[in-house]
């Protein structure tokens, strides 16, 4: 989630004006390709693993940054191996898959850092891109294999409706800001504005994909409402929780990618919290 | 896995005495309240639960020493939750729960921390803990109830006779150390004799229980061979993995539960590596 500014911020105004055009361009070239890759379960399967090398590999060049290069190469490359072998493998082993990749990485960390003062550190950015990035959004294989591709695309799309309604409603209305810490700019018009804009695109997302696509969507009201609270409350969260990580690192994104958009890990930051979480509410409730 | 010597070393020699003696009698008094939680699913879950319970308390006061005692406190509570929900109420729902006790503690140091220094820092910890010590040593509930009592006690049991072997090993003949950074004083001598001692060992706890307990447990020797050398490996670097989280944080034990055998942690370290990997080869070669 994008901060929200009050507004008031005139310095900087034109910078903000180019950042939004630059989102918007870049937003037009990434979107179609990854909604393509909704198609089917192996594009889906290699979309995830695409996301969680490039964001892992941010995530490892910043936090690692004063380590050996080939320690962030291969953590990126043992992260990514989670969702490859989970989504086109072992469907019915992720457990058993998180701990080999676990285990693997640990003893690569002993065979590779001979320094007990930065050792922890190590272990630390290995196990929170393992649970944090990897797994978390591999709950996109089982989501994509059990709802589809309309529910798993509209997971996605709550994100980046979220996003926008949030920022819209923010940039335009937001006074009473509820301010992290670690990430000030939040207002609660932002945030409630998000909310209700998300519900309104679930109505509206299920009406357009039974209809034209013939998807067979059917929310009652209130599951949709509930998801797009739980959809306001964990990309805030996400996004607090990615925040804490950069400044504590001092970087302002994780890396570069999209232009305006800042890093791969900056874009999902909230989806990541978010899927799991649906993941468990559509169980439940639907 | 304790550290096994060279037997050159004279200075110390009676407090390494003193420590053997209190080993062995400490030891007759857990072994056979720990044996006997495997006499139902249960049991079984409330071991695995209090011993995460117990090792990770030790670990959070110890890598989170400076902190707030309640974020040590909550941390443990919530690192438990896993075991607890897995074995008694989800157990089909690991990768849920996981998730779950990872958002909610997550969110919990965001509340809770102020401090972009140490954020990381808490994160490492809640991270490591949760996957290190809960969601391995959890492997014993599919364990138990996929291959049942016999099969898991063993498990257990192999890596006490293999830390039993190698430190009688290495204590009489240890002389060519293959000595690790973080954990210096281990032996090849120890390593080997580990192993045979091992192997020896499920032989006649194969024979012993499929005889006297009416298990039905049928492995060939070649399996039985590698579970052996499975042992030796991965409790050589689950105890050197541990050592290097103890050394970064200067102390000799994580806890000190049982005299003689330090905290629990350390007593469980090789332990936690082992499970997972051994179930994986039940599931792929038994």
């Amino acid at each position: 989630m994008q901060d929200q500014g009050t507004g008031k911020n005139s310095v900087g105004d034109n910078s903000l004006k180019r950042e939004t055009i630059q989102r918007v361009i870049s937003a037009f070239i990434v979107v179609p390709f990854v909604v393509f890759c909704f198609v089917s379960y192996p594009s889906l399967v290699g979309l995830v693993a695409t996301i969680v090398l490039i964001s892992s590999g941010e995530f490892f060049f910043t936090t690692l940054k004063k380590h050996d290069p080939w320690l962030s190469i291969i953590y990126t490359a043992l992260v990514t191996t989670y969702p490859v072998l989970y989504g086109a493998a072992f469907p019915n082993n992720p457990m058993e898959l998180l701990a080999v990749v676990f285990i693997v990485g640990s003893v690569f960390a002993l065979s590779r850092v001979k320094n007990r003062e930065i050792i922890t550190e190590v272990y630390f950015a290995y196990s929170v891109a393992l649970l944090y990035i990897s797994f978390l959004l591999s709950f996109f294989i089982p989501l994509y294999a059990k709802y589809g591709a309309a529910m798993s695309l509209l997971t996605l799309t709550l994100s980046w409706s979220y996003d926008s309604f949030a920022y819209a409603f923010g940039m335009t209305m937001g006074k009473h800001k509820f301010g992290s810490y670690y990430s000030p700019n939040k207002s609660w018009e932002g945030f409630y504005g998000g909310i209700f804009g998300t519900f309104v695109y679930i109505l509206i997302y299920q009406f357009v994909t039974n209809t034209v696509l013939k998807s067979n969507i059917h929310m009652n009201p209130l599951l949709a409402l509930a998801l797009a609270v739980i959809t306001g409350v964990f990309d805030t969260f996400g996004d607090i929780f990615e925040s804490s990580i950069k400044r504590h690192y001092g970087v302002k994104h994780m890396g570069n990618l999209m232009p305006g958009h800042g890093g791969m890990l900056d874009r999902i930051d909230g989806l990541l919290f978010i899927t799991p979480v649906i993941y468990i509410v559509l169980n439940l409730f639907y």
